[in-house]
């Protein structure tokens, strides 16, 4: 469910820095009993001519859009609590090396999101559950 | 309209996969009364170490973002047989070659929404139809 | 805020274009008294063969998502001078080329969007001012 796509030139992030952003970001969800499958991350690169900020080629800037569907954020506390932690998952790879960075985050409704071809079940249920010790989408009972 | 984005690693799908993809989708839509050419499908492929599921490379996933503007899907049941029709859609080179896919459809509001600087007409109008015949956009009187 | 993503085939568009149209839209936001650095634009090119419209590949059709967070289109003649303004920025790289294009605004709800990990301040405020002069995110209270 959490979709997340960075926007950054070649190059800004490794592989391992890669692997340890995504890493960071999944510990969040999971801490919130989500599934680990279910966080996405997409690294989109493109060449320092291709993103810009006001009118200028920003090689050092990173964009973040984030996606959520398995959970809503009803306050904005909430809301608030969730950009900081995702901020606080990249923040050893971007903050910590001088990086500039915007994010957001979407709520994006539940209702036409299939993994598998399975519709997610829903929170704290004992299916939410099995996916999570599975870790991968299982029919169930609806 | 419909614009649908796959993310995929590279290699995922051949040129004629992509072809045949867009085609099956685009085919759903005209069905449903919409113009041809309403129908986009991009494409973004990036590294095998760019597109992680819970913290892992995973090459062997696939995540289709859609969105929708043309048309509503006014209740639950509409949007469950959208979202299959879709994957029905692409299956054959989805679910049929044992990759992993992950899909949800964005119902985006149609008035900021042009093409070619023209305001796409209301569902089932005459002008509607011109653009199905005419595959393409055409100035019309509102 | 407004993030504007151009999904293109290879080549449409040079490094100056790429320059160019980005000014063109960044003036388009400065001049309704938003930060120049609010305006980030990204340009992704995917081969001919993965851009497709209506089934067929389609190098020469340029797919424009725009977003918008900072400030909010009350009405539909503000959202049409809003995309018709865009239009216009991209306008000789697009439509005088011959091109084709099309183009929706998404609005997002601002509260869950921070830049270098701060919450934007709000429209009109001495914050948001303080932010243009200084074309960057300074902290501020709020």
């Amino acid at each position: 469910m959490p979709l997340h796509r960075f926007y950054t030139a070649p190059g800004v992030f490794t592989a391992a820095d890669k692997k340890a952003i995504s890493e960071r970001l999944t510990k969040h969800y999971t801490n919130n009993g989500l599934p680990a499958f279910y966080v996405v991350v997409i690294f989109l690169e493109v060449p320092d001519d291709s993103i810009l900020v006001g009118g200028e080629p920003s090689p050092k800037f990173v964009r973040v859009v984030s996606q959520h569907l398995a959970r809503t954020m009803p306050t904005y506390e909430h809301k608030q609590r969730s950009v900081n932690a995702l901020e606080a998952a990249f923040a050893p790879y971007v903050k910590e090396r001088g990086l500039d960075w915007e994010i957001h985050i979407e709520e994006v409704p539940r209702d036409t999101w299939h993994l598998n071809g399975i519709v997610p079940p829903m929170p704290g249920t004992d299916a939410e559950k099995e996916w999570v010790k599975a870790n991968r989408a299982l029919e169930y009972q609806l």
